[in-house]
């Protein structure tokens, strides 16, 4: 299937399975957002929840934070974001079109003119007034990225949590941009969600603690089925580097229209807790107790995107195959990515199966995300548990009345397995567990 | 205690331990938000989590979304709030403070001038703007409500999971509301987080649907802590009501300065559904097989804040007692709500110790939240997990070196228990099956 049919299939596949829809629709759509439904949800708990269990569960020297999204004008000025985040914009002097300069070439795509305004900086915030005063004290901002909460509140979660470099707080949160050309799907949208963990470490040790988090964040991808050449990592050159980072790392994913950031993980030095301390007039260095000395860490940031994420799971997991003579459409989603880790399904219709299967349910319910479906026949059924990528499915039948047994199909293999009810949720269980996942390592460098 | 002093006892409890921080500290704080530091984040990961499982897991005729903060004008005009949502505003014309008119008497609090301006509606949503080109299309709100997602996006929901009435579509997220006078602590602030489910019923069977609500949410809030007094019902006045709502009852917490809201539970009646149905022509009844009657279902929406029920939790949780002649402040959290289920310590730090409690931490980690802590003297480190929460520490003691065995001590009882390592993660999963909880309840009532 060529690239760009496959991104447009499985953008329908979302929609029609109810994975995400276009924002505020019935009013004819908002470009800036996308909705997540029901089976996107699920998606989307999973991809934090592993996220959070390998980046912080696991790991006693990191701890997490949900730092506020209104965020005052101060933050923003120590940041260097009110000066430096933006991009250059040019206008149409005949059609009066707004264009990010670096993505045309001196004429305007919409009418063709070259009559264009010079280049001047758009700074891509999204501004709003706080309180019933006007006025600059009553000025706020989204967040732009998560990663601020994290430095401003460092010595603070440092105190209460008696943590020393090295440490590392991971945040989980909404972040807006104000993008001139949100587009490609959900890869770039102005409400976006981030998956974050800021590291802190001694100077001499960062550049150990990066090449780790490098690796760290790879394996994640790859247990979860980014494998082989749907990841590759790219250094950025000089001139593209932020104006807060040394060096930076992307892992770029395989997208229909090539290679794009997956997560960038840079060393963002010390830039950050200094310009908070100058700003604030505030000492946020830390001590070494075995030398006294008083340092600043540097910070090493793997920066992911939760919606990013979702849809490079979604792309690579979707696949066609042949199903006795029929084509199938299959997402072949890790299970433990997958939305429904099972189904239940009763083979008919008629109050005898549908209360057992309901059982079933509420025993499954309470271990895994269940499906519950008793509609049209089992054929199709399976059809789309195997679209939105379930692996197993449960079939009650019949004979389920006498053997009090029923059938675990898997979506890979589509073989039958016959297993007791009581039996159901440990044998799903046992097979979650065996699907691949990354663990933590433990620190493979020393604090200098 | 005197009930204030409870109050300002927990905040400075909450703020040393590392729950919950004024915003911007740094920059000398924020009246309008807080962050969440990492016990906090850990108990709004419970608190979200019991939620979900008992409201969306356990229900078949549930689902989730997750719609945009960022919405356009169009949706707000829609459902009223630009023009309802409002509150009444008065400004002081002698020291130019703005106050609430409800919230006064007639005089300026501050400086106690009788010469106010008339009363005036202030509107409580956050306006920005979007895109680099400034006019009524890209003018944005952020969404002061998680509902109107829900009702938005019924008909794609419905269509894309086979859903027919009853259903109910569950979320998750923060909302955004300009209040005139936040304060209370977490108790009202410009950003929160809410979860909502709105509940879509025939309005024949709307009332019985609602009664189900409210003892459903009291079950939940009741098996997690908040049991006997710590809440009431209280049914609105019909001045009260919002504008969409017929009848709302209000779960009721005894905070410090006497009940308040802790929850709502409403019939919007089709209010809400109809609204948009008539601002974008589109139909959005449903179709009952049974009858071919087309209707617009009664919407029950049960909507908590999980932001308030954190402070709530934290609140019941509070207590004083003795241990040994001494003062102990303890979180008498449920487990299920816990920051760390369990706290694994070595008594001493020596390295034999520490690698087998490490290893201890990370069998522990698989499956529940775990705290590692391996400074100070052991009774200070019981009554740091005391005061956090922790139900369970897992001592790794010298003796551990030779029986491969460790001691749980218990929060409450204070009871110790030898167990051996190969055992400890079964033994907290167990004590952790067995704390109360409650279970989703099958529909009580049928469609009409």
């Amino acid at each position: 299937m060529p690239e760009q049919d496959r991104l447009e299939t499985v953008v329908a596949l979302t929609k029609r399975r109810g994975f995400i829809f276009p924002a505020a629709e019935l009013y004819g759509g908002f470009r800036s957002a996308y909705d997540f439904g029901p089976l996107g949800v699920l998606l989307l708990r999973k991809i934090r929840d592993e996220w959070w269990r390998f980046m912080v569960r696991e790991r006693p020297e990191v701890v997490g934070l949900e730092a506020s999204i209104l965020t005052p004008r101060a933050i923003w000025e120590a940041s260097g974001h009110l000066e430096h985040f933006a991009d250059p914009l040019v206008d149409c002097r005949s059609c009066k079109e707004r264009w990010r300069a670096d993505q045309i070439d001196g004429v305007c795509p919409r009418c063709g003119s070259r009559d264009l305004t010079p280049v001047r900086a758009f700074n891509l915030m999204f501004r709003t007034q706080v309180g019933p005063v006007e006025g600059e004290g009553a000025e706020a901002y989204l967040r732009p990225e998560t990663a601020q909460g994290m430095f401003v509140d460092a010595a603070g979660v440092a105190r209460a949590m008696r943590l020393r470099p090295p440490f590392g707080i991971a945040q989980i949160g909404k972040s807006f941009r104000n993008e001139i050309t949100p587009g490609n799907f959900v890869f770039r949208t102005r409400e976006f969600e981030q998956m974050e963990m800021e590291f802190f470490v001694h100077p001499d040790a960062a550049d150990k603690a990066h090449d780790f988090w490098i690796e760290e964040r790879m394996r994640w991808y790859d247990a979860l089925g980014l494998t082989g050449a749907w990841l590759r990592l790219r250094e950025h050159d000089r001139d593209e580097l932020s104006h807060y980072a040394s060096r930076t790392v992307d892992i770029e994913f395989r997208f229909p229209w090539g290679y794009g950031e997956l997560e960038g993980i840079a060393n963002r030095t010390d830039f950050d807790l200094r310009a908070h301390a100058r700003a604030a007039r505030e000492d946020l260095s830390f001590l070494d107790p075995e030398t006294n000395e008083r340092f600043y860490p540097y910070t090493i940031e793997p920066a992911g995107g939760v919606t990013r994420a979702a849809m490079a799971f979604l792309l690579a997991a979707f696949d066609v195959d042949e199903v006795n003579g029929e084509q199938r459409t299959v997402l072949r989603l890790s299970p433990r990515l997958a939305p429904y880790t099972a189904a239940v399904l009763p083979l008919a219709r008629k109050p005898e199966l549908t209360s057992l299967a309901r059982r079933v349910f509420d025993e499954l319910a309470t271990i895994v995300d269940v499906d519950y479906d008793e509609t049209q026949s089992i054929g199709r059924r399976y059809r789309r548990q195997d679209e939105i990528g379930t692996p197993w499915c449960v079939t009650v039948d019949f004979e389920s009345l006498d053997d009090a047994a029923v059938t675990i199909r898997d979506r890979d293999t589509l073989q039958q397995e016959r297993v007791a009810i009581s039996d159901v949720a440990t044998k799903i269980a046992e097979r979650l567990e065996a699907a691949p996942r990354a663990r933590a390592r433990a620190l493979t460098f020393h604090q200098r």
